[in-house]
């Protein structure tokens, strides 16, 4: 049977498996991606108002949730799934796993399938070095890295290629995770400096990364840690009841977030008045509002991820594996000859009668 | 690489293609799985009240429409990702395609990932027979099918395995869709009438099934065209400024829908007060209210498609396709031997050096 063995063109979907995207990875280089990606991200900043925005549509449970989060420009559709689990570490699995799609708007058939697990690690450095380009103070060359699991060696990567720094000084409340992220560093160009308490990881760092698992609100940073005129990328209040942050800080800082609607039930700032002010990232980046506004301002971007995040990383990816034989065809969309002709497509799938 | 060439099972997602769905229709027989179908739909509508229910997440443009439409148990989370464009069908497109994906609620990871074209057109006739069979008059034995398009032939025989109909009365504005919808079900043990007017097709027929494409508001059937005591199963009218029945007939029916909150946006009672009167078909299934009241009144199932109807779809799938090698394994998640190490994991995969 043709119809089973030849899917039309239109019916199959490019997937990056996760092989496919580590490879893609090596092939471009690590540093050399996440500055791209960052430029693709902040691209998508530039045109905020264009997209179609929702806050994500979240399913929680008692262990953690899963999130679904779309978004469009009106040409490109995208969507990314997410879970979050904090429990699944114990149990060997991903905290966090994702995969994402993008479709034509104009006919809704998707164009792209992607693993996000290890993209979304990446898109989200790339944004938080994209915003510390923004907000940091000039000449910022140190960064501590409090929470040494999954997601620091590319924040430090992508702060290393975006901002320049040279010095990582890592902090996790499990050494073993210190240990690992310092070794996974080793011979990539940052000084790597393993402390032993928040507190050491602090000193003298100019950008203060904040990025553990809990699912509670815990305070990592303190308000008498926090000195005048430090850029805060606080990326692990991410959902309700999840903070980092003392709310003393959170009042003494200058506070970027990407959505607010989104921000405000799910990142740091869920802490504070709901008439708390901030600051949208997308006005900094236009040039409509100031960033940082002196050298002793504390800026703070309470970052919880967004979904033109994921679009810009899927465009990104989508426009990247062309021609490197990257992907798999997928056969995912049923496209019969004539459209209203779904039943006679399946008919004609039946196996030879012997 | 051991890594690049053998992701861990906890990685692998089972994925049933386009191809994979036809084989199993062809080895379950398709009169055999709408019965299925309706079977774990119905079970799904019996515990109602345990879902996470919300409306779709729509993503409108001037050509149609994209759609998320999740939920979960408390213990399967499920989405469907569907589009809807009429303007497709004369690009060669189909104006509806469709794929969805389970997931364990325990830890968000995905275990199972479905073409839903077909999938789709399979569960919305199932559950249009579904209630036909709890709302229809007694001893119906002859369907109008008006709309002869992709969903057609579905319909029909759904009604034909779950209700006992033996007759079809087929209209379309287009009669080429007429001729190819009577061709289909030749052979299927159904009388088929092909007619040339709305008001031919529902002579004599007990139940009328409207499933036409165009996004605009229509009258299918006006008021005068309905007479006592019939089932209408309306399922064309699914999004806003999208009907296909005069005020009239609602005004004068007793209407089900599937969930009000979507229903009174997206469906045939878009056209009346926000407070008419419905009921939820979960309640005339599990008992707690009547459904038809008596011989002469005209019962209306104002569908739109619910989420729980894909979820109960890919329930049964996933039960079905286990064993018979319908699926292949897609390298979706990304799953470290430490969960901590996702970057050790790319690393890792790095190209031999010459």
């Amino acid at each position: 049977m043709t119809q089973t063995s030849h899917p039309s063109d239109k019916a199959l979907v490019p997937f990056v498996s996760v092989d496919h995207m580590m490879q893609l990875i090596h092939r471009i280089g690590l540093e050399q991606m996440l500055r791209e990606l960052a430029g693709y991200i902040e691209d998508d900043f530039r045109r905020w108002e264009l997209f179609d925005k929702t806050p994500r549509v979240a399913s929680h449970s008692a262990e953690g949730v899963i999130e679904l989060m779309p978004t469009s420009d009106g040409e490109v559709y995208g969507f990314k799934y997410v879970n979050g689990h904090p429990k699944n570490m114990k149990e060997g699995l991903q905290t966090v796993t994702a995969f994402g799609l993008l479709a034509n708007v104009d006919n809704g058939y998707p164009v792209l399938l992607s693993e996000m697990t290890i993209l979304t690690a990446l898109r989200t450095a790339a944004t938080s070095a994209m915003v510390a380009k923004h907000l940091a103070p000039k000449g910022a060359r140190t960064m501590a890295m409090i929470g040494n699991g999954a997601q620091s060696e590319f924040q430090s990567l992508a702060m290393k290629a975006i901002c320049g720094i040279d010095t990582v000084r890592l902090w996790d409340i499990d050494s073993k995770a210190t240990a690992k992220c310092a070794a996974n560093l080793a011979g990539h160009g940052l000084r790597v400096v393993p402390c032993t308490s928040a507190e050491q990881a602090i000193e003298g760092a100019q950008i203060l990364t904040t990025c553990t698992a809990d699912k509670q609100c815990a305070t990592i940073l303190s308000d008498n840690m926090v000195g005048p005129g430090v850029h805060i990328n606080a990326i692990g209040g991410d959902c309700p009841g999840k903070t980092e942050l003392a709310p003393g800080i959170l009042s003494r800082a200058g506070v970027f977030v990407e959505y607010p609607p989104q921000t405000r039930i799910e990142g740091e700032i869920q802490q504070m008045p709901e008439d708390f002010p901030v600051t949208e990232i997308w006005e900094v980046i236009t040039g409509r509002k100031p960033g940082r506004r002196n050298a002793e301002q504390i800026t703070l971007f309470d970052s919880v991820g967004f979904a033109t995040e994921d679009f810009s990383a899927l465009r990104y990816v989508r426009d990247k594996v062309k021609g490197t034989g990257l992907s798999h065809m997928l056969d995912l969309l049923a496209d019969p000859d004539d459209p209203r002709d779904l039943f006679g497509m399946v008919q004609r799938a039946a196996p030879a009668e012997m």
